[in-house]
């Protein structure tokens, strides 16, 4: 295709372009060695020099404290619901969520299997419009930690603040706004992310995690799941997801080349203005119910004022190269998930199309 | 490069030249989309039918009965290693496990956190040269399981016969020998394989197990690391690694396209053979240990009659683009992996090598 198409997709989600056409250029051939990243062997000299590229440059972009480990793992967000009591319970017999959407809640369903789930705070009598102040929040003492979705990728709901809890550990599932701007590193005791949406392919869980809340896993906690094992072994305790790997180690230079973090802030914010604007202004044709505070930049749900001009929304979306608007399963609606690798021209050619479609079927 | 190399890597192994290429060819615009595999949702319409047809190739290639399922799931052979106990436990407390050499220990040494091990027969008193015959295992009636490995990918142990043993279930790390020639999967009540070596790219890990061992995993497991759950929902519990599994499907289609398994075992014996022959008719410069009947037609370890020569023979190879010779750090010496990637001119090269080699510095 010649025209550019812009893929909105929450996850597998769209990567940047000079990160695509570097892959495929030395997809047969990495830098003269004659095979490709996915023939190498995972404790090769070429291989554990593009590893620890990897790690590093994401330590430059996050300013990841020397006391922190980052893990490459697998099974994504999910595997992590059941990871995160397994290794943090630490002799507690209560762990601490923040009930803000789908992905919160399922993260302390998971949790229920291996520890008693104190509901922090919840926003499940407000719609899931917003994330509850920290004012209203109920920690015990005997917690091990609190649990947040950072930002919630189905309601579009995203945290405006970090929770101060003192000794007490802060964990947030970070899979959908991880690297989308700074962030304090050191106000968290583990940040986990799924690749799939901000960092490279699917297959791929980033785990980052402060060095004291290790070794703590149970003895009949599979070794695979246990965050000592995998930080000692430097995420090689057995093969890790090598090409995943090596496409994340990309982003993560493409983000430095394009003035990290606070750049990517700068752009992300502006292109949710846009979004977010052309929502409220278009009358009630289209609408987003989360507060403004909470509004995401990453994950922007909206709705139709009629449902049944959805499809014809989404079709003629498709035949300007505008993909996968459709809104997660449960929701309904759309959704136009506009991470790092979406470029501020495919927001104007989003907002350029709802405007039209709106004038035309209003 | 312009002059072929050879990658006798054991994983991540050498791809098959065509299935890279049409990787690369479409990498940026898969059959006219306008975007990568790697951003497409994996319950879009055509992700979905990528994955189905990957599963019905393997199906059509190995001919796996319609009462199994196959699963397309993470965290390498590694995790199996915890997955099988969990699942196939089934209100047993014993499981029992043929020690072959360094994978099927580690296999027994992680199962012993879930359940109490029985060691059914053991090559540890015979330098772990040969498979076990049958008529020496010992096998509790009480037991919920026999785990093999079918193929040890250090020691290049083969079994070269499928046991018998009645209703217990037959358990196989067929990691590094699937798709190496035609299997009869209703032998057995579970096969996997991480994929690194004979499918397609590390991260992806292939489980065919039997219905009826379905749904035996206690309320404490991972989700995540239930098959039941896995199977029901088509591997799709949460984002699977979707582009490792597009590859796996090309290799899958490519090995259609060659003759299926019948041809794959043929090719393979005759690699196999030409490698053994040169290694034995070299008057001892090359030897190794392994029982002719359980010599591994993928991993071929072997050593120099003296050690001190290694690092001339490895640099040597590398100058004749023969890469990744060196063996395994617990073995030493040399192992060349000939999966079904390596074409029969790469075996050729290697033992000529070996014979130059042999000459001036024998």
């Amino acid at each position: 295709m010649n025209e550019p198409v812009y893929n909105f997709g929450a996850g597998p989600a769209m990567l940047p372009a000079a990160v695509l056409e570097q892959v495929q250029g030395e997809l047969l051939d990495w830098q003269g060695r004659g095979i490709s990243v996915m023939e190498m062997s995972h404790r090769s000299a070429d291989y554990m020099q593009i590893i620890a590229e990897a790690e590093q440059d994401l330590r430059d972009l996050m300013h990841i404290p020397a006391n922190y480990k980052v893990l490459f793992l697998q099974g994504g967000a999910t595997l992590q619901f059941a990871m995160v009591p397994l290794n943090l319970l630490r002799g507690h017999a209560r762990a601490s969520y923040v009930q803000t959407g789908i992905w919160s809640e399922k993260a302390l369903q998971e949790a229920r299997r291996f520890a008693e789930v104190e509901i922090a705070a919840s926003n499940a009598d407000r719609q899931a419009r917003l994330v509850p102040p920290q004012s209203e929040w109920r920690v015990s003492q005997d917690t091990a930690y609190v649990h947040i979705a950072g930002n919630e990728t189905i309601g579009g709901v995203e945290f405006d603040f970090i929770p101060d809890l003192g000794d007490v550990p802060l964990v947030s599932d970070a899979s959908s706004h991880i690297l989308s701007r700074p962030v304090d590193v050191s106000r968290f005791g583990l940040i986990y992310a799924g690749a799939q949406k901000n960092i490279g392919p699917a297959g791929l869980t980033l785990v980052i995690v402060r060095e004291d809340l290790l070794g703590h896993a149970p003895t009949n906690t599979p070794t695979m799941l246990d965050y000592a094992v995998q930080a000692k072994e430097g995420s090689m305790h057995n093969t890790p997801p090598t090409f995943a790997i090596y496409v994340a180690g990309l982003v993560f230079k493409w983000l430095k080349n394009n003035g990290g973090l606070q750049a990517m802030a700068e752009r992300n914010q502006r292109k949710a203005a846009l979004l977010y604007q052309a929502i409220d202004a278009s009358g009630g044709f289209y609408s987003n119910p989360v507060e403004a505070r909470n509004r995401s930049w990453m994950n922007v749900p909206f709705f139709l004022k009629e449902a049944g001009m959805n499809g014809a929304f989404l079709q003629e979306a498709e035949a300007r190269h505008l993909l996968q608007l459709k809104g997660h399963r449960l929701l309904g609606g759309m959704r136009a998930s506009i991470y790092n690798a979406m470029p501020e021209a495919g927001v104007q050619a989003l907002v350029d199309f709802m405007r039209d479609f709106a004038r035309q079927h209003g």
